[in-house]
């Protein structure tokens, strides 16, 4: 964040990586979708009105595919592109996105605000980024929601002014809310039936731990209502044993991806 | 460029990639400094006061190194790290950094500005990136100027408010200047022996179409002194055959380095 002009500007920068964050053999023009999507989704979660990206590209296979899904996705969310840079090299396609955008709520929400008694909420259902990775994978069904995710901008600027935290679940929502917690300074207790699921129920447990959804995890005072439909999926307790809290349990093996 | 609260804000986006921008078996510790100094040479050419940085990061051979000449180079400009993001992949290294700044002037420069009859100015010479890289490959003599060059902010900012067209020449004196000819509507004509050297004289046709010295090429109306001791190289004329005339006549072969 840099304060300029009595305005607070909200900045990320993400790089993604050919058979890391994507499927070598993927559409560049959903790659593209992704890289932008991504990044303006970290400006929701702060509340921030979008004003531009800058684009760090590696020449790849189909730049002409690369470069239709970014007219896509920036039209999309009435995005400029304010620069950016070519490079050729061999290896991987690596790609790198910086987003600016305005906040337009002080103080800016974080991940390190949420206070005991706080009920946890979400915006939507997890699992369908999972479910879209497996379709692409499979040649076969509906693969949108993992090649060409939402950012919930409009629901972060919503939320900005009456959340105590918030943050996007691009990593899991297990590891994003432990990793709230932990930023907080508190434990997350979270009521795994009241989690909404966009994939069949046995998945439940794989859909915790799986990213890519982009919904806001946020915490508002126990008495506050959400502007709009969501999901109250937990409560903010004193700091415990664990971080995170599965139906009063610490949830087994990974909570997310690492990376 | 942007404008938020009243700021004007300059933003830039370089990439580099091992094997084009820099040795592959170069030390990371120079790679950092040159990533972050010539975005701030970009900074500079628009008379900016650098804000911040951002660094899309390919984990490489030593991270350790990379992390200590990024120091170096944040420390040395003043110039804070505002974010990030890391990404292991295989293949060539490739660096991204954006940027930013705060115009100190307005309108801020841009090389489209040179008028007819302006003289045609270099704060100063050119060749000693290309004697430091003869003397980085042959692993004898003084490489600092291609290792580690000059992010020129004072003088940009100082001549902000003065230049009809600024720029830095980081791709060749002859190319760059040819590309504030075309974008001004006017040719450039040079006096080569106005020209300052830091390279021997035998080499002057090579240096002025070697990259990487980040001198500041600008254009002052004819009557207007430069502030700080600089070198007048030429004048600007009305739109002739070729963009750019090196004691009159067009140069032959490359301009510069493309890419």
């Amino acid at each position: 964040m840099l304060e300029i002009g009595g305005e607070a500007l909200v900045l990320t920068h993400d790089a993604m990586a050919a058979g890391v964050h994507f499927l070598p053999d993927q559409d560049p023009a959903d790659v593209a979708w992704k890289l932008v999507a991504t990044n303006l989704s970290d400006l929701a979660a702060k509340g921030a009105e979008p004003l531009g990206v800058l684009l760090g590209y590696q020449l790849g296979q189909a730049n002409g595919r690369f470069i239709e899904g970014l007219r896509d996705v920036l039209a999309h969310y009435a995005v400029p592109l304010l620069g950016g840079d070519t490079v050729a090299a061999t290896g991987s396609q690596v790609l790198g996105l910086t987003a600016l955008g305005r906040a337009t709520h002080r103080p800016v929400p974080s991940r390190g605000g949420a206070m005991e008694g706080d009920a946890v909420w979400l915006t939507g259902p997890v699992g369908a980024a999972m479910s879209g990775f497996d379709a692409l994978r499979a040649k076969s069904g509906d693969s949108l929601a993992y090649r060409r995710p939402t950012a919930l901008l409009r629901e972060g600027m919503a939320l900005a002014p009456l959340v105590t935290a918030m943050m996007d679940v691009s990593d899991g929502l297990l590891l994003d809310a432990s990793r709230m917690a932990a930023a907080s300074g508190v434990s997350i207790a979270l009521d795994s039936a009241a989690i909404p699921l966009a994939c069949p129920e046995a998945r439940r447990d794989e859909a915790l731990r799986w990213g890519d959804d982009y919904q806001l995890l946020f915490t508002l005072p126990q008495e506050r209502a959400c502007p709009f439909p969501a999901h109250r999926i937990g409560v903010v307790r004193e700091i415990g044993g664990a971080p995170v809290l599965l139906d009063g349990r610490a949830p087994s093996g990974r909570l997310g991806y690492e990376h």
